[in-house]
Parts: structure tokens; sequence; C-alpha cells
């Protein structure tokens, strides 16, 4: 476990080069990464905890001091035990929103005037609290520190990441054999969900997407509050997957499209174009050659070069591992250049709204001998569900 | 709609007397409140659109402008459709962080030394972002200006809320016949969150909760990551239940307590305590007369009397509505007087941690002649799962 003590002296030095006096890593995947202390399921809408805009992880040069709210004290008592490079916590009074006690320690380590850094999700209430009462106080994003450590994994990291894209393979392989004409997007999400979790799925990494589309159905369905509704799985259509698993807090993310009733010659099409886009953009990535934006050029030329480049109408794919998305971003305007032990989703979609939405996706991690895919099920069969 | 009309409005008014240049409204509930604008389901783990840390409404003291990330571009158009009172909307380029368009925005009304107004849980980013671009610009936060507008219910949200308790009252009552000895907490999770769907939910309010407990419960099992977790139905515990469901945006946040056998003396006469302390704490929820304090005071010293007030450990409840905790909140320190219509949560609890969890919670609406519980499942009796 002594990664995270080579991670906070990594942050300290990256901290010092910033001119960055603290870090301040409210439960994030940020604080995750850094200390190895696990954040607990967000909740889907908001929610309080009183001392929740001073809740995380204080980084200075010299300590490392986790803040926590009264609420949240018998969950990091139990994160924090045998991690001695946390030197202490500090536990906050109920009741209060910003108590006292937290405000104290930014004054005991003198950050009256630092330039703190914070994760971009961090609350903004955070920061509004800190500079009424540091009206000096500076803000700046803890990107430039701590995303490229996070960006290349560490061994022991990436095993994790495997077995998530495991569980993640062997639900979706099980769910295929349950599917059956009539049943909605609602009703596969939620058998995917159940299979995730019975494989063994910490949680969901991301909200899951099942997409059934084909000429019959209705445009703007997808203009909705959720990423899976009420069509039903008919003849004629393709049937999307985007789907993703938490495994000890590492993310998975997983794609593979579907045809209900055997598919027309031009869905057959689109899903070899779509798959070999793919396919050519995961031999492409070869660490320290292309950068993130030419891996998206790649799979965008093969795709225009067939006549769907307009179809394409996102992004390759982003980084992934503690957090869903992380940087790089495989998009046309990234000029990272990608490096061995990096993890991308390559993603490339075809959606045709008054026809079809094809698409795959795979964990890559990038290599000397181009990128090797955490998954293992196959993209170009054609599987058909009756 | 115009409600909407008549809150933005109200927002302007709020600003003018609180020194606030301009509100800044990222997709969440106060979004959702001003301009009836939804938020989409929000993922488990960070994830990235370019665009982000400028997506939302922002509101000056004349204009109301949507700022729309080329990948939120089809469903914002969509949600602003018929709302006339947005003025106008501003699409983002792909690619870019913080594209000019957005930030040319708040140059062009003259908010470069701006006290700008933004929800707790907008993201760090975004003023971190706006602060390197205007020095000047200051930060507030729009509780003292949004929340005591969302506390009151409009009897159209009211009504949101009465189906969304429902909802939950429903598929609470259709879990309990499909409760079985050997079942695990998170299958029981799994089986209430498909039954809200079922019945109709759009989505969960927050993690779902599965508490089984007894004399033979390991210690420990509480700090997890998740809320539900390996302990099986067994006889002898207690079985506590807090879910809740999305309909239409508003909120709903349940719970009771069965048992797995026959309980013993000691659990029905806790059970008694429970639910008598939150009878009395309903009762006493008469608009104007009682703070929120009073009305944790009341159902605190009822269980203190009865020699449990150690085991209470949290606040009473919490107000609820676009989001699972609002302001106020039933806690010592706030002195909040109750106003009718607003809706709170009443939810004590006895928590042995070597005997038994036992709980009890209802979304409450303050009115004239006490609190009136927005559920109808019992909460005295005690029902045994086999």
């Amino acid at each position: 476990m002594s990664r995270f003590r080579d991670r906070i002296a990594a942050v300290r030095q990256a901290m010092d080069e910033g001119q960055i006096d603290a870090a301040f890593l409210p439960p994030t995947g940020d604080m995750e990464y850094v200390t190895g202390i696990r954040r607990q399921t967000p909740n889907p809408t908001e929610s309080h905890m009183f001392g929740d805009p001073v809740y995380g992880v204080l980084i200075t040069p010299t300590r490392t001091v986790a803040i926590v709210p009264y609420m949240a004290s018998k969950f990091m008592a139990r994160q924090v035990e045998g991690k001695d490079w946390i030197d202490d916590l500090v536990y906050l009074p109920d009741g209060v929103d910003v108590p006292e006690e937290a405000v104290d320690l930014f004054r005991r380590f003198g950050l009256e005037k630092a330039r703190l850094a914070v994760p971009k999700h961090a609350m903004a209430m955070t920061l509004v609290e800190l500079q009424a009462r540091f009206p000096a106080m500076r803000f700046a994003n803890t990107d430039p520190i701590i995303a490229p450590m996070r960006a290349i994994k560490h061994p022991d990291d990436l095993a994790l990441m495997q077995r998530a894209a495991e569980i993640t393979d062997q639900a979706y392989l099980a769910t295929l054999k349950l599917l059956k004409v009539g049943m909605s997007e609602t009703e596969v999400a939620h058998e995917v969900e159940w299979q995730m979790k019975q494989h063994g799925a910490e949680g969901l990494s991301f909200i899951t997407g099942i997409y059934c589309r084909s000429p019959r159905t209705a445009a703007g369905v997808e203009d909705k509050v959720n990423r899976s509704g009420d069509v039903v799985l008919h003849h004629g259509a393709s049937l999307a997957f985007d789907i993703g698993v938490i495994h000890e807090g590492y993310c998975s993310d997983f794609g593979r499209t579907v045809y209900v009733g055997e598919p027309e010659a031009r869905m057959r099409e689109i899903h070899r174009i779509v798959m070999q886009a793919q396919a050519e953009a995961i031999k492409a990535m070869v660490g320290g050659k292309i950068t993130a934006a030419g891996a998206d050029r790649v799979a965008r030329d093969y795709i225009t070069e067939h006549g769907y480049g307009e179809a394409f109408f996102h992004r390759l794919g982003h980084g992934i591992g503690l957090d869903v998305h992380e940087r790089p971003y495989l998009s046309h305007l990234d000029q990272t250049v990608l490096q061995n032990g990096m993890t991308l989703t390559v993603e490339p979609i075809v959606w045709l709204q008054d026809y079809c939405l094809i698409r795959t996706e795979d964990v890559v991690c990038v290599t000397e001998s181009g990128g090797r895919s955490l998954n293992r099920v196959p993209t170009f069969d054609i599987t058909v569900i009756e």
C-alpha cells in the first residue's frame, strides 16, 4: 500500500513546482487516488451532511489531515485504519455547516493567503465559504497536478480494472440469454444491472444506457432524463448497450450492439464499419506514438470514408480509472501523447436517428505494441435476439 | 407553468435585496425549481462533458440565458421548448472545456466584477475558471435567495410529492410479500428498486439503504461504501428500509422496520417508542408554532425519556423536494420556524449496534393543524417475515 505514500510525495512535489500551497481533496476520485480512502456512493439528488463543505483530506507541504463530519466519522475511522500516511483526523461537531474546527485548521497551517488546489467536482460552497473567511485565498484546479498521475495506471490498479472489465463481460453475456422481444429498455437495464451485481460489482460506474432503435422508433426518445426508457424490443431494431461497474473503486465502461431479429444488409454493413473503426484505432494506440486527437482521427477517418462521418457525433473515448471519465479525452483538440499504461475507452458510434444506433466500447490499455482491450466479448459477430 | 416566471422574478428581487448581481444555476435542484428545466440523472462516478463548468442557466437582473454544451444540446433544446421565460440559448462548441462563447456572455452582461451566486453543489471548477478570467468577481451561495422559496411547496409540486410518496408506499408493500429468510440486503434492495420502477418511479432519489441487524450481526457492517450488503435475513433480526423515488423531479424518502421471525419483547418495545416519537413530532409540526430544532426536541425527548437517547444518533429529519435533502433541517441548532406548506422527513431511529436498528420515516407536510404525512403505510404494526 506504499503507493499512496509515493503519491502524496508526488503531489507535494507537483504543488511546489506549480506554486500551489495546499490541496484540499473532498470525497472524489482524486482523494481515492492519492490517499486510498474510498468515497461512499453518492446520491442521485443532492444530499446534505453538516460539515460537508469541508469534508475531505487537506494536503500541505508537510501534513496530510482528514477533516471528518460527525455523520461520516464511523465510515472514515474505518477507512483510515492502517493508513499511516494520514497524519491526523479532525472530527467535526454535528449541526454546523462549516464548523470552526475546520476553519482553524486552515489558519493553523498558515493558509489564509494560500493558493489552494481543489478537484473540478469539489463543491462550489467550499470555495464560497473559504473565500468569505480568507478573502486573499486563491483557487486552482488539481487537474494539472493529479490528472497526469491518474492517467497512467499502476499495475495493481490495472489488475482491478481488468477484473471490472471481466465482471462486465460476464454480466453482459448472461443478460443476452435473457433478452426477449417485448421487454422494455428499462427492463433490460434492470436485468443487466442485477447481473453485474451478481457477478461481483460493487456498484455502477455510470447510469446504464440501453438504446433500442429502428425506423419505427419515435423521434425524441433520447431527450430524456434517463438513459433507458419505454421502447420495447421489436423486430428490425438495433439494441445498443452502454454499461459499467465499479470494482474496488475502479470503473469499467463497456458497449456492444445486438439485433432484434435478423438485421438487414445495411445494418450489418454499419456494424462492420463501426467495429473496424474501433479495431483500427485500438491498433494505433502505441505509447509515445500517437496523440489523443490522433486516435480519434483514425476511427473518424475510417467511418467518414465509409459514408457515416456525420453519424459519429461524439469523441472516440475518454480516460477511465477511479472515475468513468478522466483525462485525456480522445477528442479532436486534445494533443496529449498517449503513454503506455494509460487506460481509455474506444467507443465509435453510428447513430442514424431514423434507422439505427450501433456502437461498441472497450476499455483499452495503451502498450508499446498498440492498444490492448481489457474486454473479451467479440465485436464483429452479429448477435440476434428473437 | 407561469409559476416559473414568478420564481425568476422572485429570484431577481432577492438578488437585488442581497446585493447579488447575477445567479448561475448549473443542472441542480435550484435550476429545476427556478426554470422548470430538468437535469439528467447524474452518474455515480465523475463524468466529463466539454463545456460542463459553464453548463447552466445565467440569471441577470434582465435576462435568463441557458448555456448549453454541445453534448447536452438535444436534451436542452427539448427541455426549453415552450418555456418562453428562457430568453436565449447559447450553444457551445465541442472539444473545449471553457469555450469563449460562454466567457463572453459574462463579459457582455458586465459581470466582470459581479457578485455571482451559485448553488452549493455547483462545480468548484466553475468558480476557479471564472476567477482566473475575472479576478474581481466574488461568489456567494444561492441558498439565502432560493432555499426559503423551495422550502414552501406550491400546491402543484405538493401533488407530485404526494404521488412520489404513493409510489414508494406501494413498492414497499409489494416488496414485503417477496421477502424470505436467506435473502441478502442487496437482494432486498434490488427487489424494492425494481418495484419502485414498476410502480412508476422515474429514478431513485438516493441510494437504497437496507439494514438487517440482530445480536448476531458482525460489527462494522455499516462502515461501507454502499448502504446494503451481504447480511442475509435471519431469525431474530430487525430489517429497516430507507428508500425513495423521483417522480417528475420530486423526491420521496420513506422508512419502516419489519422483523425476521417474531421479535422479542424488547424489540417490540423499542419499535413502539420510535413510532410514538415520530407521531409526537408530527403532531407538533404546526405552521408558525415550532422551530426545526423544536420538532427535533419533541422526538428526542420522548426517546430519551424512554432510555434510548444515545441510540438516536442523527437529526430528526430534513426538508425534501426536488432534492432529497433541502433546508431546513430538523436539527438542534436550526432555529427556522416551520411554515405551512413545508415538507420535511420525520425519521427517528434507535440503533443499538449489537442488537437492532429500528427506524421509521415519513414525508410530512406542515399544516395549521400539525404535520400531515404523505405516506399511508401504518407505523405501529409489527410485520413479521418468515
